[in-house]
């Protein structure tokens, strides 16, 4: 799926090329790969911020829930787990979306495909580094997707919980738009019952309380 | 200083003590702070994206520099450094922003009370957590700031490499627009060469060809 922003991204590689004299091949790389990935700043989710401006983009998303990891790491369901392979896994997680965009977590019809068009996604995002870097990423981010690991199921729980609680604290905005109900979001949240039981004790609670307050459909 | 946002954050630190009943004081903290932190979605910088589109904010610029860590580590000064403290600095370090705002770097009237200000914001954000988180992340902030450990001064290189980079490859429009020179930006940028003396070569490469091309005045 080529979107404009690719077209775009191509054509800054090719000035890229030319601004960099002088540097080696992996150093122009790693330079291109920091420049397109600016484009996850345009990337649009469902969230919305707490004060209910405007949506969140996948950039702040990632940044959030990297945050998250020193807040939150003593709710992991496995003690001593690799903290900064957490929060590599986490910054890196949305890239593919610059290609493959945000797929709401409650739309099945775009969830069919998601897969098939992350994957190209990922191939072409994380081969614009050089190659031991992108075996390293595209690694981290099969391992996020697969979920067997400690690191990427405590990394899994942060990305659910922190939209979640953006959904709860501003009233079930996002919720009501999309027509969601209490089932609905205990399906997508139950990773966070994998990586971080205390956290999902807690969504439950919320989740609950939702549906008593009329914020949630039951 | 207190800042309409601020009027707006006590009011929700209310309601967040309402919504989570039967939680612990330590976990009603963290989510408190958690909510908080989405402040910095709001706080713009004078560093524009790279398609030109809008600003950048502060949360969207310190999720792109702890992304800088693993593909850029090579070129850190000093080897064997930690890098789950450069990220968990780079994820924190302007959260004063909330109360302070951005000061642009090269504003000196600003930067005068900079300090001050920041310090303030300091006590109040940080101060939102349990005790013994609200101690590390002052301790990482204040580490950031007085750049006297390999980590932080890796961290400080960073923060100036990315807008360095959105400046030069968007033909330097923010220089033009605030009519900064060459030696402003080769003294903001001097913390490059005591974090990642590499880079710091490769700036000075790009600020020779940016007044070459007049991008940047001399």
């Amino acid at each position: 799926m080529m979107s404009e922003s690719n077209k775009e991204g191509a054509a800054l590689n090719q000035v890229d090329q030319q601004l960099i004299p002088g540097q080696s091949a992996r150093f122009k790389k790693q330079i291109e790969f920091i420049l397109e990935v600016d484009k996850l700043k345009h990337v649009l989710r469902q969230t919305i911020l707490m004060d209910r401006s405007r949506r969140e983009n996948s950039a702040e998303h990632s940044w959030h829930i990297a945050l998250l990891v020193p807040i939150l790491a003593e709710y992991s369901k496995e003690s001593d787990i690799d903290m900064l392979h957490v929060m590599k896994i986490l910054v890196i997680h949305d890239l593919v979306e610059i290609d493959a965009g945000d797929t709401y977590c409650y739309d099945d019809k775009g969830r069919e495909d998601q897969s098939r068009r992350e994957e190209i996604a990922a191939d072409r995002i994380f081969g614009l580094l050089p190659a031991d870097q992108a075996t390293e990423f595209r690694a981290l981010w099969d391992e996020f997707e697969k979920r067997e690991t400690a690191e990427s199921r405590f990394a899994n729980a942060l990305d659910r919980v922190q939209p979640f609680l953006h959904n709860y604290f501003t009233d079930g905005q996002t919720w009501q738009e999309n027509q969601i109900n209490s089932s609905q979001v205990q399906k997508r949240m139950r990773p966070v019952k994998d990586g971080a039981p205390v956290l999902w004790d807690y969504m439950n609670t919320l989740i609950e309380d939702a549906v008593k307050k009329g914020i949630l459909a039951e």
